[in-house]
């Protein structure tokens, strides 16, 4: 802990929509999602010091205002209190508090716009406390105490599954080896697969020439993009197979609405006897339903999201039940900065938690990573650990002003040149204020 | 079809926020909400003619500025198009389009903030319906031939566990006695179950006095609220049962977390042999939750919310579920606007679908009924079908003018009287822009 803890609070909390126009690029990530911006609500909270703890949590455009303006409404929870009583052995609490903010939780509750906000603002928290100790996150994870570990993370309606002493034995019981672990990720890093030679507007050609060049360069798992049409969703897959010689797909992602556990569990069990697995995860909306997909076997694949489940704390908490029920985590990456944060957690599952790669692979799409200050280190188709103290999401001052949405330099051009429609010019349709008369009672 | 119809259009759609300061009332619904101020997003659609459309819904005071916000960037979905792609045989579509917009569907889907925003839309377009027809909502849907009922419905989903084929057979077998029973509901009204006698913060005197109240004028159903305390409450049980002289409870209601389906089957599976019932809904966040509950068998009484699902279509679908599992509907009500709704639904429940109010109660808790233009009829412990075209949510317009958050005359009387905080004299805690230096890159 360093000296200045004890009298450091947190002072102020900004948050900005901040959009990158990726819809003019054409690139779509699925059927459901033809032309997203790919955006974030971008989180820094500031101390005493110099000290800021950053934190974000990806969205596609529209919508980002709803997460910012829900971050406004739990500042109150975080602003003006020392760093003593949010970290360290009160996280739990503080997490606890943002998520049953007493009138807030209605329009979740730990769902949707306001547990994204919560995902945005607890990241925050977790970077500032791994910049405080002057480490990486995942370094500093590696390092605390399981007790501590364990405290951070709030038990609430998952205990019929994994209670706090079985996640305190687990994490005990990995200590032997930790640092031959983490020596052996440091030289050699940690898988990763590539999403970027199967999206779903790609023409054949394209298709061919992507895998063609990924698989050159040592790529052994590839994602293809399904869902528009099937027979052209076989041709594709066919394609790809003629190209990298595999036989059969490693999983199935999210092939119904992520909130039907049942249904995937019926999915799952279909496909078992082909040696297909499910995964999900991007869309699964808390630690409850992750709990219920693992007890109900809906799932071979666990794809975290770091951001849309309420930040480190209760991710923590998934990775720990994939543990218990034997399912290996395989996170959701891409966007804006999930790459940046999954690879902190992941490298934590090889260290402190699972001590093995098997089955498991890091979603790598290198979009947008010039606007972080952290490069993400990929080489020879591995994740590096990351070096530097925090969480890996701080951006450019500079890529925050000129994407900050709608008033941004990058924007303002894009409505100049006539790309982007200006929304302040759109002729609003809304009668904000409609003139009534006021009849008698 | 009125004649005017083809050529009406929706003109505009206003939003706004209304809070009603209950806090300071200190009616406790639950111990998870200790202070709420009873709110919703309320929604006007404005057509060419005299023709508007009232929808709202409920929320508790801070997070409704954000289903505001949401239902805002719904508004180009619905504003300028004719009611004649809208409504009828296009309400499917309409729907759908709401619920699957491409950009924000990733900060749902379909649930949390963005979907009550499409519940508050989704019922004024019903109301508009109604009112277009000029008869109220239940006899809207009464009259309905099933064939354009059930297409108003987006199966999306749920076909394993109901077709729209087995939909409209369910209607079309019901076709036969609807007249009489129709009658029978205008003569003798629909079951009551009564709140307002067991509300957390009443002091046992105060239950006594209520429950005797109650009792004397009729009602048999109570309700009792738990959870602050497992001893007061089963000294609060005891007190109750003391009084109305009946056994056991007919249900144990959200005994824990909404996302639970597994968890709600368990205990169910626990309390079965008891007699005691498992309800849940209010906090449920859409059919594909509601689906999952009646497959597992974790609910005994399914508790639809009129407006955090997305509105009459998918209300519609998840009794037809109901039906089909066996399991009877008692809605949720009370909050701002829900037994005026309800009520409605439960009256086309009894006359279209199960023909039986068996286990079947409607909530009623009175408050806040004087902002309705249309008057509740609860009578005998019995509500009787309202009259007037529409869904009965239309508000005065002085009590809309009156309670507009923040700034209606209402609230800046509390501000003024020391009553609650003026959040515009708030000091901010938040940076919002903070002042950076651009480094070089």
């Amino acid at each position: 802990m360093s000296d200045n803890f004890a009298a450091t609070r947190v002072r102020a909390l900004s948050v900005r929509d901040i959009r990158f126009p990726t819809s003019l690029e054409n690139t779509c990530p699925s059927e459901q999602h033809p032309d997203p911006d790919y955006s974030c609500a971008y989180v820094t909270l500031f101390t005493d010091t110099d000290l800021r703890g950053h934190g974000l949590c990806f969205t596609l455009g529209r919508g980002t205002e709803l997460v910012v303006s829900a971050v406004k409404s739990l500042a109150r929870l975080v602003v003006g209190r020392p760093l003593s009583k949010l970290l360290y052995g009160n996280m739990r609490a503080t997490w606890h508090s943002l998520v049953s903010e007493s009138q807030l939780r209605w329009v979740g509750p730990e769902k949707g716009v306001v547990h994204l906000a919560v995902g945005a603002v607890v990241n925050a928290l977790w970077d500032l406390w791994a910049r405080l100790e002057r480490v990486p996150l995942w370094k500093l994870l590696v390092d605390m105490d399981p007790q501590v570990l364990v405290s951070t993370i709030d038990f609430t309606y998952i205990t019929d599954a994994l209670t706090e002493q079985e996640a305190l034995q687990m994490l005990q019981q990995m200590q032997e080896g930790k640092q031959e672990r983490e020596n052996f990720m440091l030289k050699n890093g940690y898988p990763a697969y590539t999403t970027a030679a199967g999206w779903i507007e790609y023409s054949d050609e394209k298709i061919r020439t992507k895998c063609e060049q990924f698989l050159a360069r040592g790529w052994r798992h590839f994602k293809l993009k399904v869902g528009l049409d099937l027979q052209r969703d076989k041709e594709r897959c066919r394609l790809v197979r003629d190209i990298i010689g595999f036989c059969r797909p490693l999983w199935i992602e999210e092939p119904t609405s992520p909130d039907d556990i049942l249904g995937h569990a019926t999915i799952a069990d279909a496909l078992r006897p082909l040696g297909i697995g499910v995964a999900t995860g991007e869309a699964c909306q808390n630690r409850v339903v992750f709990k219920q997909l693992l007890q109900a076997k809906a799932i071979d694949f666990c794809q975290i999201d770091a951001c849309r489940v309420g930040g480190v704390s209760e991710v923590l908490a998934i990775y720990l039940m994939a543990k218990k029920f034997n399912v290996p985590v395989c996170p959701h990456a891409g966007g804006v900065g999930l790459c940046q944060m999954v690879q902190h957690l992941q490298m934590w599952d090889y260290v402190s938690l699972t001590g093995t790669t098997k089955n498991r692979v890091i979603e790598y799409v290198p979009h947008l990573e010039e606007h972080f200050k952290t490069q993400i280190n990929v080489t020879n188709c591995r994740y590096f650990p990351p070096k530097i103290p925090g969480y890996s999401v701080e951006m450019w001052a500079k890529s925050l002003q000129d994407y900050e949405y709608p008033a941004g330099p990058a924007w303002k051009k894009l409505y100049a040149e006539g790309k982007f429609p200006d929304p302040a010019m759109e002729k609003c349709p809304l009668v904000e204020r409609p003139i009534e008369r006021i009849s008698k009672r």
